[in-house]
């Protein structure tokens, strides 16, 4: 069985390439909530729905969030009504989240929901929360300390990040399923999927005992390819905390947890400096244009998970 | 000034004839909220919204509820991912509950969020909950106590009617623009709106002190026209109740806190036996097929009023 750990866009899609090519019961997708926030009175799981969609087949294609073929007229009547409307939910996405908050408070946890939502739109592959507990990314910026959300979407990545904080973590309990994944003997690798390492990968290892139950044994994708994030704000945050954004800084950021790093073949030449800190260094295309591209990427690293195994 | 008081789609047509015959200053319509639920973890409110679209001119002409050139994508989701969806909330709709339920949960009273959101839709008349305590119409039936939406709307108002309960009127107080109006010196008349005298005028009128201060000088607007009602229940409920589903039933249940009441010509033979309760009947056309009849009708109404206050 594998455990793959993702965030948004990047992650979602090489989730869904490992869907393609495993059966359900080999693969679990425990997937960052740190994202999560209350808005308009609704749990809204931003990751979770990436995920849950792109494996559904019903993401959106252009902007890899939110569903295909969605409609404005929530949003567009909310404007009209003063609301706020700077956090975009499309018609059909928000029934998600009234569903999920719905339950919620009728005293079902995150994870049940999820597992129920998934079946409803025919996702057959366990995509769990990484903890039922609140745990809040906060960031800390030259403008202040924002939740996510407002740093990530009301204000466009524009502040300057100093400090990133996994708020609740500390007293947070990794779900039902992490955690029997985690702990089952017929766990055969940990895949850290090329999600943003500061925003997505690290609340997951945040929670208490899952670093230490991963080890050392990880395999991650960076997801940064040539000093640039595919997607998102991985490099800016990255550049703005000090760090060159590069996938020889993914690897020293990911050192002592993995055993080898799956970097794109444009920077071929950073193989050295990371088989240098001990890091397997693999060459793979690692942008992932069609559900193709995300096949091919999800049974290269499966074939490193196997090499790091044995 | 001119009082209202109005329930959901046949009150709309009246109270919208009437704001387009006086100025915003010269009328108050206070709208029945025993029809308000919490569904979805939505403040819903029926009436009020029905009274304020229709005002706004987008309510959805053939239904009388909701708005016109809705989308239903959300509802449409919501049913794929198992959420009830037995009451039917479109895109544009929901968004007038999501800012509702927000401003509510932030606490300002429905008055305050009513007023902003009728501002926000170009209403310029006052449209006003009856109270901003919670009041909660409730049917006993033959298949036990139902909350009224799930009467009216999730069993299409198929049990049999034993009670009508108005639960927490007793200790709900005006809103503060009803008993304005109730108090001011220049109330010029009170108008029930041909809205159902059981489900709708009931819960105003058993709010403390509402009756008390209309005394004895309302004019009302018969809903029933020839032994059926326009749209909705009433007639099955008159029945169910043991009475004659009649205009000349509807002066004996208003009997003793109005003076007049407009009935339709079809009905001008119960002029007589109306005038023996001591009621003056006042033959008119009283369907209201568009925006001419619901201000013939308004001027009519006015004219009655204005003769009543003699």
């Amino acid at each position: 069985m594998i455990l793959a750990l993702a965030g948004g866009v990047g992650g979602a899609k090489l989730a869904a390439g490992l869907a393609r090519v495993l059966p359900p019961e080999d693969l679990v997708i425990a997937v960052n909530t740190g994202d999560d926030f209350e808005h308009l009175g609704l749990h809204v799981s931003p990751d979770l729905d990436t995920v849950m969609y792109t494996l559904a087949g019903i993401a959106n294609p252009e902007t890899g969030w939110g569903q295909a073929d969605e409609t404005w007229s929530f949003m567009g009547a909310l404007s009209r009504l003063g609301g706020p409307d700077w956090f975009k939910l499309g018609d059909r996405d928000l029934a998600t989240n009234v569903e999920r908050t719905r339950r919620l408070r009728g005293g079902e946890t995150l994870s049940e929901v999820t597992r129920d939502l998934c079946a409803r739109l025919g996702v057959r592959h366990a995509v769990v929360p990484m903890s039922d507990d609140p745990v809040r990314t906060v960031v800390h910026t030259d403008r202040g300390e924002l939740e996510f959300q407002h740093y990530f979407v009301r204000e466009r990545c524009e502040p300057r990040v100093e400090r990133l904080e996994y708020r609740g973590a500390e007293s947070a309990h990794p779900s039902a399923a992490l955690r029997e994944a985690l702990r089952g003997s017929d766990l055969a690798g940990v895949l850290f999927c090329p999600s943003n390492p500061y925003l997505s990968i690290a609340p997951i290892l945040a929670v208490p005992c899952v670093r230490e139950a991963i080890g050392d044994r990880a395999v991650a994708v960076s997801p940064i390819i040539a000093g640039r994030a595919v997607k998102g704000p991985a490099a800016k945050i990255m550049d703005e905390l000090g760090i060159a954004p590069s996938a020889l800084e993914i690897a020293r950021y990911y050192r002592g947890t993995v055993r080898a790093l799956v970097i794109d073949r444009a920077d071929a030449a950073l193989a050295a400096p990371i088989e240098a800190l001990g890091i397997r260094p693999v060459l793979e295309d690692t942008l992932m244009a069609g559900d193709s591209d995300r096949q091919r990427l999800a049974r290269a690293c499966l074939a490193v998970l196997e090499q790091v195994r044995a």
